[in-house]
Order: C-alpha cells, then sequence, then structure tokens
C-alpha cells in the first residue's frame, strides 16, 4: 500500500517538475528569439512584429534585462486580467466558453471540498474501522475515507446527506451554467457581424439528373421550394487527393437583393486564387494536376520575394544557374528568371483549370446554398426537403475554415455503413486496449518486478526508487499508452464521414470521454488492484456491478492522487512551455526560412484541441464527484489541477492557440452531459460501497439520487 | 407437459366459440333493429337513415327474408372490397395505416413459415435429441422445436441460416413497408383540404406580462417575431371541470389576406355556441355554471323537439305538468312552456358568458396562434421562439377534435415532474403486475390445483378437465388482469400532460408494450415455468440472461399456442360481434330514447383504440420472431390470427369504428422500432439457446444479427 510518504514523494517530484517547467517558460519566453513561438497568436492576428531592440546585435536574439525576469509568474496575473468580452473578440466564443469548463470545476469542487472536509473528514478519522482489520495494510489517506468507518455505523448517514447536498449543488451549478452559455451564445451569434455561414446551407446527396447538371439541378430545386429567398448556391465536388489541396472558383451572384457577399466564403485553401476568382462556374473541382501547379507558383513566388529582397539589400542584381539546386547550368539574372517563369506557369493554370471546369465527371453530389435571409436558412436547415428522407439532406453549413472538404460528396447509406464499422471497431479498440495497459501496470509495480526481474531487487528496495515506482510510474505508463490515441479517434470520425471539423472534435471527444472512462477510470479500479476481477465483472450479476466498483473505490485513491499530480499538474506545466514547437521553429528557421512568409509558416500555434482537452477534463469531474463522499482527500488535488489548468490555458489561448474555427460553443450539450453522468456513476459507486458496509438502510435514499439526476439531465434537455 | 391432444381441445374449444361468435354476429346484423348498432359509422356519416321496410311492422324489427341468413361469412369478402383510397376517404389514414400493420404480419410470416416448415421442421423432426433425455416430459409440439436437436449437431447451422435470412426478409419488408406509409402520409398532407390545424401552432408556457393580457401579449409577439405572417391566434385557457366541456368564442380574424377560416378551427365539444361564435374574444374560458347552464339548455332543447313531434303526430298541442318529474303541479303548454324556458336559459347564458369573459383571472398561458402558409406554421411549430427554451415553447397544433383542452395549461417544469413520477409509477406497476400474474397462474396449472385443493382432485383427472385447465385456463387468467390496464395507463399519459388524443393514445400504447413485454412476455417465459426463476434472475450475470430465456424460450410453446388462440382467435371474433355496444344500445332506446338525436346519442360505435390494439399486435410480431427459429410450429396461429383480425378490424373500420382523430400515421415510427426490438430480441433468445446446446461456435455468427438489426434502425430513423 501506498503510504502517506509516498504521496509526498511524487507531490514533490511533481511540483519540482511543473516549478522547472515554469522556469523555463519564464526564461525563454523573454527571449526575442523565442517570440513568435511564444505569441504567435498575436503575430497571426497581426498585432506583433517581430522586436527589433535596435543597437546592440546580441539583444535581438537574448533578452539582457534583469529586471523582466525577477517576477516570472508574472505571465499568471496577465493572463487572467483581460475580460471575457475583450477575450470572445480576440479568441472566439469556443475558446472562452471552453476555459469557463475549467472555471466550471473550480465553482463545484471548491464547495464541495470545504463541506466534506468540514463534515466527512472529521466522520471517517475518528472512526477506527481500519484498525481491526487484517489482511488489508491501510494507508493514512485511508483513514481519512470512508473505508475508516465501521460496518453497520449510523454515521453512514452523514455521507448520505452529504451526498444528497452534493448533488444538488453540481445540479444547481450547472443549471446557472447551461443558462449563462446559452445566453453567451445567442448574444453572440446575434451581435455578430453578418457571416455569410449564417445565411448558407449545406446540402448533401443530390440525386444524379440525366438532364441537368448537379449546378443547374440545384438551382432549379430551390428556386422552386424557396421562391423568393432563394439567393445563390456553390455546388461543391472536391475529390480527394493527397493535400487536401482543392481549387475552388465562384461565380458572383450579381443580384440586387444580394445581403451576403459570397466572397467571404471562401474555405481556407483558396488564397490560391488570387484575384480571379469571379469567374467561370460556382463549382469545386477534383484537381490535382492544378493543386501542383499552383504549389510549384506559390514557390517560385516565395524565392522571388527572396531575390528582390536581396536585391535591396546588396544593391546588386541577383544571379542564379538553372540547373540542379542551382549548383550548375547557365548563368541567368534570377529575377527575370522567375519572373517569367511564374509567367509560364500562371498560363499553364489557366489552361488547366479549364480542362478541369469543362469535365463534368469530377463533379460530386454536395452543394452550398445562400438564402437572403438568416430564417429562411434556419428553415431549410432544419426541414426535410423532398419526400425521400435520404435525398437532399441539409444541415447549417460549417464555417468557412471549419469545413472538412474531404467529407462531403458522401452519400447517405455510405455514411451510415461507415458509422457501422466504427462503432464496431471502436468496440474492439477500447476493449482490448485494456490488456496492454493492465499488463504493463502488473510490471510496473513492486511485487511484479520482484517477480519477472529479480535481479533489480537491489535497486527496488532502495526507499526513494521504491516511492518514485510506485507513485510516478504507473501514471506513465498510462501516460504514455494515450499519447497516439486521440489520432487514432480522429482518424475514426474523418472515416465516419463528418462534414465540419468542429463536428470531428466533438465526436472524438465523446469516444475519448468512453475510452477513458472504460480504461483508465473502471481499468484501473478493477485492474490496479487485480486484473482477474475484471473477467469476473463480465460474469457477474448486474446488482454485483456497483458493489464491486464501490469496494474497489476506496483502495485506489492514491493511485489516483499520483494520477492526477502527473497529468494534471506536471503535464499541464510542460504545456506553458510548447517544447515541440519550440524546437521545431527553431529547427526550420535555422535550415528552412528565406522570406517573411517562411518564417511565418514555422510558428505551430496548435490550438484548444476539444477532442483531447475536454475529455481530459471530465476524468477530472468523474474522479472528483466519485471521491468527494469517499476519499475528500482527492478533492485538494483537482481543486489545484483546475485552478492551474485555467491560469495555463488562459495564458495559451490569449498568447498561443490559433483559433481553427468558431462553433458558437455549439460543444456545451456534450460537456454539461458528461458531468451528469459522472454525478450519476458517483451515486452509483457510493450506492456499491455502502452496500458492501452493510449499511443497507441506505440504498433507498441513495437510489433516489440517480433518478433525480437523470431527470435534471432531462429537465435541461427539454 | 401440455399435449397434442390437448392442444387439439383448445383448438376446439376456440375455433368453436370464433364460429358462435360469428354465427351470432351474422344473425344479429341483419336484424333492422340492430342496424345502428353494426353499421354506426355510415349513420354518423350521414349516409344511412334508419331501414322502413314499409308495411309489415315486424319488418321494421327481424329480417325474415331467409335468403340473406344463407352467405353468413359474407361480410368477409365484402370487407375486403373497399379499395385504399376510398378507404382512407371513409375512414381516415390513420385506420388504413393500422390494418396494414396486420396485413405487414402477414407479409412477413407467411414466407417465414413457409420456409421455417420446409427447413427446420424436417430438421427438427428428425433429430432424436429428446428420446435419450430424462427428466424431461416432451410433447409432440417439442418434437417439432429446436430442442428436439442434439447437443454440438451440426444441425443448427441449419437454425443459424435460417435466422440471417428471417432477418433479411424482416428488414427487407420492414424497409418497403416504412417507405410505403411515408408516401401514403406525405400524399395525404398534400392532397388533403386545407385543414386549419394545418397553418396553426399550439403555444405553451407563455409568460406572465403584468402590462399586457394573454391575448394582446401573443399577438404582439408574433407580429414582431413572424412579421408578415402572422394571421391571428386563439389564446386557450381551459379551466377544469367535470364533463370536459369548455366553453370556447372566437374573434374573426377580419383579415384581407385570411386563407384559412377559423371558423373550422373548433374543438368538438364547442357545438354549443351555435350560431353566435363570431364575437368578442379569442378566448377560451373557465366556465364550469355555464357549461351547466348550456346543458340545461341543450336537455330542454330534446324536449321540445320531442313535444314538437308529438304535435305533429298527433296535430293535438301536447300539455305537461310543471312540478317534479311532471307528476304534479299546474297544468301548462309543453311547447310554450318550454320555448320560454330556453329564452330565459339564452339570456342567462349571454350574462354568464360575459362575467366569465371578463374575469381575466381564468387566464391560462396557451394560444394557438394561425399563420398564413403552412410553411411558416411548420417553422414557428419547430423553432426555438425566445431566447429561453422553456418559455413559449410550440409544437405543430392538434386536429381540433384531437386536442386535449385539460392538459394545454400545464406549465414545463409541471410537465417534467409529471413525467419522473409516471415513469417511477410506472416502473412499480410494471414490476408488482407480475406477482398477482404467477400466483394465479400456479394455482390454475393442474399441480398447483391439486396442491392448494385436493378435493378437486377427482374434478380436474377427468381428462377432458384437465385439458381444459392446462389449455385454456392460463389464457383466460392473464386475460381478465389485463382488462383494467389501459385504462391505467391512458391516465397516466393524461397526468403526464400531452396535449392531444393521439399523443396520449401512443405514448400508452408504448407503456403498454412495455409491460406486455415484461409480464406477458417474460413473465410468462420465466414464471409458467417457475416462479422462483423470476428472482434468481435479478441475480444472474448479464450473459446469463439470454441463456435463462432461451432455455425456456421452447418450453413454453404450447402456453403461447393457447395464448394466442384464446387471445388472438376467439377475441377477435367477439370484436365483430360487439356485445357491450348492442346490450346497452337497446337498453338506451328502450329507457331513454325520445328524439332522433338521443337515438344518435344512444350509438356506441367505439375506435381503433390504437393504445391496446397496436401492443396487442406487436406482442404477435414479438411471438412470431421468437418462435421462427424455435418452434415453428406456433407460426401457423399466428397467421391465422393476423389474417382473421385484418377481415374482422377492416369490417370494423367500414361500417362500425368513430374516427376520433386523424394523426396522419405519425404512429408508424412506434410501429416499426418495435417490430424491430421484437427481432433484436428473437435473435438473442436463439444466441442463448444455441448457447445453452453446446453450438459455442455459433455465438460469434449470432452476434452479428442484432448488431446490424440496430444499424438497420438507425439507418432507418436517419
Amino acid at each position: 500500500m501506498t503510504t502517506l510518504g509516498d504521496i509526498g514523494v511524487a507531490a514533490a517530484i511533481n511540483i519540482g517538475s511543473a516549478f522547472l517547467f515554469f522556469l523555463a517558460f519564464a526564461i525563454l519566453r523573454l527571449q526575442p528569439f523565442n517570440d513568435r513561438v511564444y505569441f504567435p497568436k498575436w503575430y497571426l492576428k497581426g498585432l506583433r512584429t517581430d522586436p527589433v531592440h535596435g543597437g546592440v546585435f546580441v539583444r535581438k536574439f537574448v533578452n539582457l534585462d534583469w529586471r523582466a525576469y525577477l517576477g516570472f509568474l508574472n505571465w499568471m496575473p496577465e493572463a487572467l486580467r483581460m475580460p471575457e468580452p475583450e477575450l470572445i473578440d480576440h479568441a472566439g466564443l469556443d475558446s472562452v466558453v471552453y476555459l469557463r469548463i475549467y472555471l466550471l470545476g473550480l465553482k463545484i469542487f471548491v464547495p464541495i471540498a470545504f463541506l466534506a472536509w468540514i463534515v466527512l473528514v472529521p466522520v471517517n478519522w475518528t472512526s477506527t474501522g481500519l484498525e481491526g482489520a487484517k489482511n488489508i495494510t491501510s494507508s493514512d489517506i485511508d483513514k481519512l475515507s470512508v473505508s475508516n468507518v465501521h460496518s453497520r455505523s449510523e454515521r453512514f448517514w452523514g455521507h448520505i446527506v452529504m451526498a444528497y447536498a452534493f448533488t444538488f449543488w453540481v445540479c444547481y451549478i450547472l443549471l446557472k451554467e447551461y443558462e449563462k452559455v446559452a445566453s453567451m451564445r445567442l448574444e453572440f451569434l446575434a451581435t455578430e457581424k453578418r457571416r455569410p455561414d449564417q445565411f448558407t446551407v449545406l446540402v448533401r446527396n443530390i440525386p444524379p439528373d440525366p438532364d441537368e447538371s448537379v449546378s443547374e439541378l440545384v438551382e432549379h430545386f430551390f428556386m422552386v421550394n424557396h421562391p423568393g429567398h432563394y439567393l445563390t448556391h456553390q455546388v461543391g465536388f472536391p475529390g480527394y487527393f493527397k493535400n487536401d489541396n482543392f481549387y475552388c472558383c465562384f461565380k458572383y451572384a450579381v443580384s440586387p437583393l444580394a445581403t451576403v457577399s459570397i466572397f467571404m466564403f471562401l474555405p481556407v485553401p483558396l488564397l490560391i486564387v488570387n484575384n480571379n476568382f469571379l469567374f467561370s462556374d460556382e463549382v469545386i473541382y477534383d484537381a490535382n494536376t492544378l493543386a501542383k501547379l499552383v504549389k510549384k507558383k506559390k514557390k517560385l513566388q516565395n524565392w522571388l520575394v527572396y531575390y528582390r529582397n536581396k536585391l535591396e539589400r546588396t544593391s546588386k542584381r541577383p544571379e542564379m544557374k538553372t540547373g540542379f539546386l542551382g549548383l550548375w547550368g547557365k548563368k541567368v539574372d534570377a529575377i527575370d528568371y522567375h519572373t517569367t517563369e511564374i509567367d509560364k506557369l500562371s498560363e499553364e493554370i489557366a489552361s488547366e483549370r479549364k480542362k478541369v471546369t469543362d469535365d463534368p465527371k469530377s463533379v460530386m453530389p454536395a452543394a452550398f446554398v445562400s438564402f437572403k435571409t438568416r430564417w429562411v436558412a434556419a428553415v431549410c436547415a432544419q426541414t426535410q426537403q423532398t419526400r425521400n428522407p435520404t435525398l437532399w439532406l441539409t444541415e447549417w453549413a460549417p464555417e468557412p475554415r471549419d469545413v472538412y472538404w474531404r467529407n462531403l460528396p458522401i452519400p447517405y447509406f455510405s455514411l451510415s455503413v461507415r458509422r457501422l464499422i466504427m462503432a464496431v471497431a471502436f468496440f474492439f479498440l477500447t476493449f482490448f486496449f485494456m490488456i496492454p495497459i493492465a499488463f504493463v501496470q502488473t510490471l510496473a509495480s513492486i511485487e511484479g518486478i520482484e517477480r519477472t526481474a529479480p535481479w533489480l531487487n537491489p535497486l527496488v528496495t532502495v526507499p526513494f526508487i521504491k516511492s518514485f515506482i510506485q507513485g510516478f510510474l504507473p501514471g506513465i505508463v498510462l501516460k504514455l499508452f494515450l499519447i497516439f490515441l486521440p489520432t487514432i479517434l480522429m482518424i475514426m470520425s474523418k472515416f465516419e464521414g463528418f462534414g465540419s471539423i468542429s463536428s470531428l472534435e466533438r465526436r472524438s471527444a465523446s469516444r475519448y470521454y468512453l475510452f477513458n472512462f472504460v480504461n483508465i477510470f473502471l481499468g484501473n479500479v478493477l485492474t490496479g488492484s487485480a486484473f482477474q476481477q475484471l473477467n469476473s465483472f463480465v460474469h457477474q450479476p448486474a446488482n454485483q456491478y456497483p458493489i464491486t466498483i464501490g469496494t474497489a473505490i476506496p483502495l485506489k485513491a492514491t493511485f489516483f492522487i499520483t494520477y492526477i499530480m502527473v497529468d494534471g499538474w506536471a503535464s499541464i506545466a510542460a504545456e506553458v512551455l510548447m517544447l515541440k514547437p519550440l524546437i521545431f521553429y527553431h529547427l526550420k528557421n535555422f535550415f528552412l526560412v528565406k522570406t517573411e512568409k517562411d518564417r511565418e509558416e514555422a510558428m505551430d500555434p496548435g490550438s484548444i484541441g476539444f477532442n483531447t482537452g475536454e475529455p481530459r477534463i471530465q476524468l477530472y469531474f468523474l474522479l472528483g464527484l466519485v471521491y468527494a463522499a469517499v476519499t475528500p482527500a482527492v478533492l485538494p488535488f483537482i481543486i489545484i489541477f483546475f485552478g492551474l489548468a485555467y491560469v495555463v490555458f488562459r495564458h495559451q489561448i490569449i498568447n498561443v492557440y490559433n483559433q481553427e474555427y468558431e462553433s458558437g460553443a455549439q460543444f456545451w450539450p456534450d460537456v454539461h452531459g458528461r458531468i451528469v453522468i459522472a454525478l450519476t456513476v458517483s451515486q452509483i459507486v457510493l450506492m456499491g460501497l455502502l452496500t458492501t458496509k452493510k449499511a443497507a438502510s441506505s440504498t433507498p435514499f441513495l437510489i433516489v439520487l440517480p433518478i433525480l439526476t437523470i431527470w435534471f439531465y432531462r429537465y435541461c434537455k427539454g
């Protein structure tokens, strides 16, 4: 059993590493040559340029002002300073509401921890249930937990009353928060500048018509079905090719009634079409060759900029060799050479574009249709268009930058089959992931090492190393396993065919949450104590489930405390250091960057990463709620996580992360729902635990709680 | 164990009683004095009047034409003759689609029975698995079932292949039928005359406003939110009083744009407002006294008609006494007396109406809002109106006759609480109903009687009585228990606060289905063999459930066969006889009827009764699908049920049932979903059964089936 001392060692290690990360961050962020790593958000918004301190050359790279180093945690209050409305302007509603999840954690757990420590901790601590127990080596943490209360004790009424108090508090806060987020969303949508996607509907599964092209068909269909409201449309038929580069060109709907500028409705990769997108047709083409040509042109243009800069600096026309890598061949004037090459390419691009445009084969059955008013778009997006409910499927158009083009042309039936396949695949992924984790954890325990590698015995018996293995290793093992998971889940969501990045992330998040629940929560509760329990679990009667989990829960408190410290403290602190982007930026800067544009592209600001971040938070909600009535000692660790993470992510959102899309906090119902699930699980676990404690009269009182909680969920859902 | 002989006796009894019912029906329906009992639908439509054969007096009551009695089953082909489109005009789409459920049963089970009998029956019959078994007394039915196949036999592959074939066939038919019903519904809605409820939205939870009345509030709200589309509205605030009689008065929206006649939008009980409903305000009042006055007036008017008829017949002005029951008091001219009384009452009604109208206290926060186009109404019904999602709740207005007034003013929070209470109540109802059923069935078995009432032994051992007890009694016991259930469920649905009769019936139906599933299906499968199994069931591991049910299923085949004969054959045949309405009609006719209007009201045509009928059909789908691969001998009985019920109900719908509302086959998704549930259950049961037969290699093949079925369901749901 892990003792308080072991936890102390783990805490010291984690606090130490967090401190080191913060220190390194404080030093690195003040260096001008790291400016683009630690403040990319401001560069992307065009509000910051490379610092030029002038004078001494070294100042360009190293900050020599010693006063700047004094307040090395100053970024924390700075991060908290920006008010919420300004933050919405700066980073979008999604980011702000995402931060509110951390705040929600604090709002929920600070009062709960307070209550639990003044009521439950004395009740548990003054009991003597563990003293007489044989076979169980109890730690000090266990003395604070419900395990220390005698079976059949009247003291359990304290836990039951607290369970009620916790439930009502969580539901109250959830309800308030839901109202707040809903009103923020509505306000955001209402006050936002008129965005074209609010007037636009994505139409999928357009049926083939022998007489008309897709474009004509769409026009006629909506002219007839929404007369007087139809504005314009874009038939989208992205093909599949390597680089996710699609070529797109628009006809501008020259309607006197046009209230929407269709120009704005350009998907992100379309900057390649520059100033000539007002032509031909409203279609997106399968344009593999075209994309290659455009890429080549972009590269040449970059070189041209580089040579022009050189000319300005040296006032001498740069020369180059035309052969391989510029090493041999004819010497020519570089600027002239590139200008003519670019002209040639532009012509090629024009003809290739024409060729692709005239080819009807690449037409895919999807389109963006714009209406004159938001209201009609809303109606069209939410209603069935034809008798056959599998054709002319409409939904709100995602934001331009949010569109996941590759999935737009997938037909309905195929979508359905893909969902089935992924459901089965996810089941297997979740189920079979448990085996390696349990295996490695058994190896990484003291007993496991003694058994499998007896030659390590002298090392393992060193007290410090023993504490390290017990307090640190299980968390690390778990963490390593989970690094590759989000990528796999994201690929699965993409295969399922969602049409926008935001929905892909929401889907991945809910899968990740399920995975965490089964493998991290249940997996550790049950396999940690004995892997064999897992198998027996499947063969147990339904009424045994809560009892099995309830029995194991208090025993795993110390494991989860170390897990929280590793994953919740040290990792969060490491997040702020941005080690990977830092290294990559400097490597790129050294080897590849020639022009300003290249430097721009060398930045890797990253994003919130809803698909990984949110499920992680949810795990803490789950642990906090489950342990609130069982082992209140866990709560302070969770509160520190929420507080720390709130500050760190607020800083990151202000200074670093690039906003990839704006969904207007569409993810909130998911967040809300998962906290309710966590609450229900905590109630069931407590019920099981009290049953093993022979507090049988408690069951009727506790069974009311999950029913009320589920009712609360349904009430909120409407 | 029940033998083939027992089943023969039961079949003979049931076929005999069905035959008797048909014979009685054939004789009774031809008698002119029963005409209003057996053809009320035609009277209600005004297409039939009381038969006057003229001449002989006795002909008015008894049909003396002997030829009419010859083809006593002639009503059957007659019932089938009316083509579907005509039937839709005659009885509504709901009725026609309801009949299609029976047809669906035939479409599913005829080919399945064919396949099962040519493949599975030979496979089972030629096995010898039951010969060596000890302890089990097998009947001949069992020899046809999967029980007769040896454990670990390769023959089970036949059952697995058949399970696949059945699944694909059911899914195929379901998909076709869904498409058909959807297109029927759309066609019906499109070709229907413009019904006002298609332009109207029901608004609930209108928030109180200190400055405006509800009526003004509604008008301003929709004027602002749907400018140019708002037509008119009716604020509904029915109070609660005894007879569900509400008083209602409308202001006709004198709009030049009005495309809907608001006149048509009168709830059924409003015929009392006769020709003066074009006045005052668009409100419905709490009008208890008013309703009493109106009722009194109606009664007096009926008497007036009676005396006028008398005057016409006898050419002598009728006289009456004004005292108690007309037995003493002053003698007056009856017609004059009633005319003046009615005038007095009319005045009283007018002043009472004014009083109620001016009282703002009875205003309830609900209204009907009409729009100029269906499209806008659709939009309004499906969208959120305000920021607070619990206010201004909109939904499609039910048909006038479909509105359940009493529930309209229930606020959102209260609805939510009611739903919770009813969910808990339904759980207890379902759970505790099992105990009495099981108890009575144990008593009603031969062994039970021998144990509890040994003095009945000499009687019970008579072979015929023994067969009767075994073949007939269990079904009867079950049936008796279930007679009062639909009423209870309907009251529960009403308490839950649904706003239309159709949704009340749909809700009751789904509850009734659940009840049937747990108590009739599971209850009989498990308690029938041993009541103790039920308790052990709760304490079994999850993977034991299918095995427990799978083991018990083949043993209960004979019980369900008798159940089908009692409930499915004899009861259906009894339905056509209309015994209860027949008796009540003649009693009323004899004692109460004075005028034509009274006779009109003495008729009790009844209605389809979706809330009881549909769950009953679903039970047969469940039994059929479960036994298809296990005991194919059950299938012919089910096919006979579906065929017989189809003919009987088609006849009833054409000639008897009154259409209470028209929901446009909104119930189909429920029907579809429950058949899919039945299919899934059948697959799981087969899996459990084959596991006990040690055909372990079959599980992977069978587990694919429920997954595919659920996927199919989700695919259909979209």
